[in-house]
């Protein structure tokens, strides 16, 4: 299927500068050919828009010059994002509900999802409209798939989760699973029981194999449009604002509540009962132990500021000879108090 | 079901002060209901007793007083943690065997035993009384998963691993991967065979997508009624000792051997070939490389002493200043003796 | 089944010394028994010669005086790697092409493929001659599956993934889940769809539950022979190259190109757009946030230098001390300014 570059213009508000020439899909700039588009969004490969052999570039209109066709955006990363949709194609092949899932007769399957065989679906579970569950699939007992949602295949949602529209969950995510918490008594540690749920708001996206553990009571939630890469542990109890952005690896200890477009990069580790304010950044493999307030930007392990992180690290492989000095230092100043003493200068 | 205030402290050997409501679920300080009782275990949340709409509070004798209604416990936590059982509803809704499930005919399954459609039992494997293994679980030959263990989907048991009784693994465990052994070979990284096992001791619970690696020779061990959090990876001939702790995205290198009670924060590693004393505790994120004696408190990466590690991790963000102050002594000292040379007095 | 040692010498081009034992399996030198062969790698072991109860030592010409039966060989570890392949019985009982297995009609599966029950393999995919599929794997639409791969329990290999020979791919592995890319649009953060794929090269082995990301456009590679453990995360455009080694919970941000024979030790990130030079080493938990050249061996967070690390690290528990030592000078030296300022010495 192929789009015109004036139909691209129009149907996402571009300007369209050159050829009307047709498109076939998307690609880098260096690899794209005379029926592909590609992108500029960082500046330092601007350079690159003198040899691409792409169809059209979309960038903003200060690069419109460089090149003869071009879609021009004030955004040209999200315009790109939009005109790949175009051309994305679904991962799968089945459709409907086919007739070796096991969906439980108390449960609400709305006819026009998509269930592989083998999908499993508990009792007073309710699947939504084009929701698409993968082979391998566990949704359990008193659980709501919202619309739109995307279940990869091995992905496991445990009793009582509620997860909203257009939720994507990729392959081996563990939803619901039961929060870490053991009570020391007489003969060693008993299970305290996991007795709350989990909730995912609207427009979640949550990376493969990440897990995110049931509420011991009340709930653990992830905000609307948060997006969760690979890999994170996401402990009981924990509240996500919306819009965040936790990359791989990231874990989050029980009780933390986390602001709004917040950013974790990957490996950092947040320890338990903190609040992290709106749109706070944690530098990778940080490790925060405190609160912070909202629009930090810390790094480190324990966590500082970023900019004295940025400072203090610098130094580290200094720490030698900043210790040589010391201890040059050291020997100077004695001599030097000897000598002094010797000539009954100093007599401190 | 309910349960009256007096039938819980009589069951659990607590005393019992105030009205004989019934208790139809716990809850927390803030959110319990009449018919529910929460609990006090942190003396830091003492005054929620004032406005708490809790039917009933478990706490210790000394806050006893400023709640109409409560259980009089000496482990608060713990004492919860037996009562809330109570009121835990259990994952799933199968019972029986499952005819889906897919057990080869020299397989042993108790009778009692939950197995969902979908579920594998490789030959030679037993299976205990009472046991749940859910859709997606593969238990492999030669294998024997105890009395009254959990398997959540998606759990893979590889041959000839020995699982205990009350054994949970959450989901996605995978339990007897090979371990990562290569010997560089003339044409490059050579697999070496893993012919060792996993044996997993009663009362141990593994978090969702945990790994554990079966031994090159010999055996991966994890003693009695450890717990181990989710995304954990222990590597081949790990042994772990009782009662242990390991939170989540904690990483064991091969062949190193802990202790009892040895308590690993989140995000913790530790390398290969080490032992690790009874009792020892390490702070999140710390890399410990060297073999630590029974009772040692770690931090940092590499681990030191936990007190130091808090002073010197409190003088991290001081590096640069401290930098500044280093340089400015040199300078004065440097000035100093300049001045007292150029003076004569000082002939050093 | 048993090997005689002379059989085992001729077979591997190894120096048989001693009595024509028959081999009936691999041991360490502490457990092996006299129908047992061990080996001598690590020189550090080397006083377990004179104890062991093993039929023979695979060991270094330098120590075959300390044992009455051996096998002679340069490479010990190597060698005995052979020798235990002999021994190994491989998982899993199923052979063919299990009819509950759900192939499409499209698939090409080779008539010397195992595919267990419940397997998915989509239309136009391709499973070579001695490929084994367990239970619960999922492949979907347009892929290649070498031949003599193994895909363990619950391996998810989505759309267009390209797997070559001999690949080894431990439970939960997932390849081709979508890479972590989005754009800020005026209504929040706008998923970036991944149109690329994952090229996985001959013998490569990945650790169980760890993720590769589908590019954003083009290819995510590892190359030939590289060797990755449990519960890696490697982004979308990663690029690695052959006979690397990756220990577990390493990660890896997007469009960082590695080299060859690069060894990233457990817990380490590299952070996205890097270029790693061949023969890299990274130390334990190290981060790495600039491109190293070839040859480099760097350790801490963020890297440097790894001898330089050891020094700089070896100070860190000094900090307190340097610290005080520091304010000590400080001190010091004004008091003697004080002083020879007093007596009129220094006027400066």
């Amino acid at each position: 299927m192929g789009w015109r570059l004036s139909q691209l213009a129009e149907r996402f508000g571009l300007r369209h500068q050159g050829d009307d020439a047709e498109i076939r899909g998307v690609n880098t700039l260096e690899a794209a050919g005379s029926d592909e588009v590609a992108f500029l969004a960082n500046p330092k490969y601007a350079s690159l828009l003198d040899s691409t052999g792409a169809g059209a570039v979309i960038l903003q209109a200060k690069h419109a010059g460089r090149v003869r066709t071009s879609l021009v955006s004030d955004n040209p990363y999200y315009d790109f994002a939009r005109i790949a949709r175009l051309f994305a194609r679904p991962e799968g092949h089945h459709a409907g509900i086919n007739e070796q899932s096991r969906i439980h007769p108390d449960a609400r399957v709305a006819s026009g999802a998509t269930l592989y065989p083998g999908v499993h679906v508990g009792p007073r579970t309710s699947i939504g409209e084009g929701a698409v569950l993968f082979s391998g699939v566990y949704v359990a007992e008193d659980c709501r798939i919202g619309e739109g949602c995307i279940l990869y295949p091995g992905v496991t949602v445990l009793s009582r989760t509620d997860i909203g529209r257009r939720v994507i969950l990729h392959p081996g995510v563990v939803l619901g699973s039961d929060g870490f918490g053991f009570a020391q008594g007489p003969e060693g540690l008993e299970k305290v029981p996991q007795l709350g749920r989990v909730i995912v708001e609207d427009d979640v996206e949550i990376g493969a194999n990440s897990t995110v553990d049931r509420a011991a009571l009340g709930e653990t939630r992830i905000g609307r449009g948060t997006k969760i890469d690979n890999l994170v542990q996401i402990g009981h109890n924990v509240h996500i604002g919306t819009d965040c952005v936790l990359v791989a690896q990231v874990g989050i200890a029980g009780s933390t509540r986390i602001g709004n477009r917040v950013v974790l990069a990957g490996q950092v580790g947040l320890s338990g009962h903190l609040e992290i304010g709106d749109d706070c950044r944690v530098g990778a493999q940080s490790g925060v132990s405190r609160s912070i307030p909202a629009g930090s930007d810390v790094s480190g392990s324990p966590a500082m500021d970023h900019r004295t992180f940025l400072r203090s690290a610098a130094l580290q492989p200094k720490l030698p000879e900043m210790h040589s000095r010391l201890k040059k230092l050291e020997s100077q100043l004695s001599d030097l108090r000897d000598r002094l003493k010797q000539k009954g200068e100093d007599d401190g």
